[in-house]
């Protein structure tokens, strides 16, 4: 039985995360997406709640998904799941090389491997950040989350309004 | 007639931005600079109106290069402005990778292409960010931006002391 | 009136290349396609003639893209052509770099400009490079290439069984 | 049961390449390390045999692990062999950019996944063809190869002189 | 005499940096180890001063090396203290390109010449950013800095809890 | 005493590599410049004795430099010449990742230190293998080769007419 840890910020949730998850529930046993806080990138557009919230709606229909919120290292969560090993998704060389790093890090300090799945390439320029701004401004990014995330970023947006 | 839309920073215009927008210049029959906020970015070493003011001395000799302000997607501007495409300008591979994945979602939310032109390689280490250092520590930025936003700098500069 | 060059090796022709010709043809008035022989690269799989040939039957629908070939430096070509800049796809960051260099030292050498267009990430894996090694173990490359490659790579492939 | 397949050239394997069959062994139920063909690369500097026969010799305490040799596409041999999926390792940017051109290509292709193994850094600097490289000039590889590599390697070398 | 600068933030001083002084003590005569105050990176978690004794506990045994502080260009620190040149470290593809930036910048502003050393490999994993982050959950980085560094490491953490 | 070895094919010296020894000639007590046969590459537009005889002009006025061939790996060059360190420069990420491995590779195998000069960005995208092609098919170099490189170019050019 393989059980792996896919951990990310999630804020929210998008077509090329689910991407992994769905390969990543294809290859291994069980799979835990693990929402976490991270503190450098300040308060987040949700809450840790709401992103576990919409994580779980939207991989409603994948049995072998499970997930979490943490605010520790990457590498306790890990230990504390028994997990085989970390999963991350990668999609350019901009994400490779901080991405090898933690990897390396990980692997140093506490022994726990991580495995990389690469994005298909029609997803890989999908990213949180981007779509944060495009709703921002009003934009439309049905082709880039799911129903669920939709229907949130719209009320968030017009609460700002 | 192609018309091409510029977009950027620009805080504050300097000779690696203004190589792209004679290049543009000369292979397009209208280029217009458009000085956007970028809320990610913070406040800014200039307000959009003083980057609006520098660019349009910058380029009083380009008849067919205008001037506009936006805080809005680029590729709502794009669309009001008619534009043809997007053109930017390519210094390094760093550049290179988050440029192309806003292409490519500018490409997918909106059908708005880019164009990227690549900088001549003496200009290819000029870059705001660093200039704004420099000059924050009162070093010589006379071989990197034009003489109108030299004198800008330097009053900013004096107001800081 | 705006004419560019779209020079390369072409062998043989793919989706990939299919979408900048498209995208240049809109952008542009005048496209000229020029297949190249590379010393550098060898024999090649298919000869300049064969690679013009499949060049023509692919762009037949696009009335304002014409074929050349050459076996010269790419600024000659462009300014025997009179075209007012050469038109490179890019995929990559390992692309990139290459293109870069070459783009600067075309503008350095016979003051020749380059734009990059940037494909559209779900055709970011397609080379011809790939598409030779796969139709040389018998694989379907139908996703990847016209229908008139196909046609060609197939007949190439059955000769050398 | 999750089987792997990790293709390669391994002329000859070094402990790069081992470092990423061990940690496979230890996450996945079988590995199955298979040595290929590549045409382009030319001759090579073992034959397939010997390179089989070395792998075999690296990897004797390893049970779940097993050799093969294969001159054909690897998404062929992947569904010969029912892996489930393959995996690769990398050590730097380099690297990474063609693989994950190959592995989308293997996707698209074949539907088959690849996932990827990050070394530890102390063996990034690691590569088959710097090995050849300094034993052509009778240096010295005995921190890179492992104990049978190294005898075949000096056996070559003498021959060669 | 060559005397050489090697400027940074040193928040805090770790082996892979310790690595890049031991190596520059070793092929020049003087080194001067400059903590700076990077305004763009917020607060930091010691000050300048903590920094300055952690570095110097830690070269202590290296008699050709010196600590300073400075919250300037360094450029100008590099000719206030006649250094024939600046000494940085690389690690990985993401440390080059802004480093190179930054060299070619300080070149034409100042005619200060960089020299880059490269990082052993089984290093190029650690950043102070990580140690920083690992620290602050509890986790364990004897195996990234010296032991001076790990107390006050360990005070800090205990003062924030 | 400061003694430094510059290797490298210089088939033929261009202006970039020229810059690279004019800085270590000013920041090193000796500079040997070593022109080597890289077997890998090929057979060369220049014998190694042209190499040698044309860097030799080039440097004629450089005190502090001399000029070596070599057909053996650097490391042992390096011993031979009671080497401090080796000089390589630096233009490019592409340059950056294949030079960190090898000098990591120096670094394990014989202990000898590689530092990088980073290009001038002016010179980035010089290479002696665009120029080759150039001259190849009647291009203007002298922007990027001194005149004793020139002259052999076009007589080399001239033969194979």
């Amino acid at each position: 039985m393989t059980r792996v840890l896919y951990p990310g910020s999630f804020d929210p949730i998008h077509y090329g995360h689910l991407e992994i998850i769905v390969t990543s529930a294809q290859l291994f046993d069980e799979v835990v997406v693990a929402a976490m806080r991270n503190p450098q990138k300040g308060q987040g557009l949700f809450s840790l709640d709401e992103r576990e919230q919409m994580i779980k709606e939207c991989c409603a229909d994948l049995p072998n998904v499970s997930v979490a919120m943490f605010s520790s290292l990457v590498v306790n969560l890990a230990r504390d799941l028994e997990a085989d090993f970390i999963v991350k998704g990668l999609r350019a060389v901009s994400d490779f090389e901080s991405e090898l790093q933690m990897a390396q890090m990980n692997q140093a300090l506490a022994g726990v491997q991580t495995v990389f799945i690469p994005s298909a390439s029609k997803r890989s320029f999908v990213a949180s950040k981007l779509i944060r701004e495009v709703v921002r401004f009003g934009g439309d990014v049905s082709s880039m989350v799911p129903e669920p995330v939709q229907k949130r970023l719209a009320e968030r947006f017009e609460q700002q309004q």
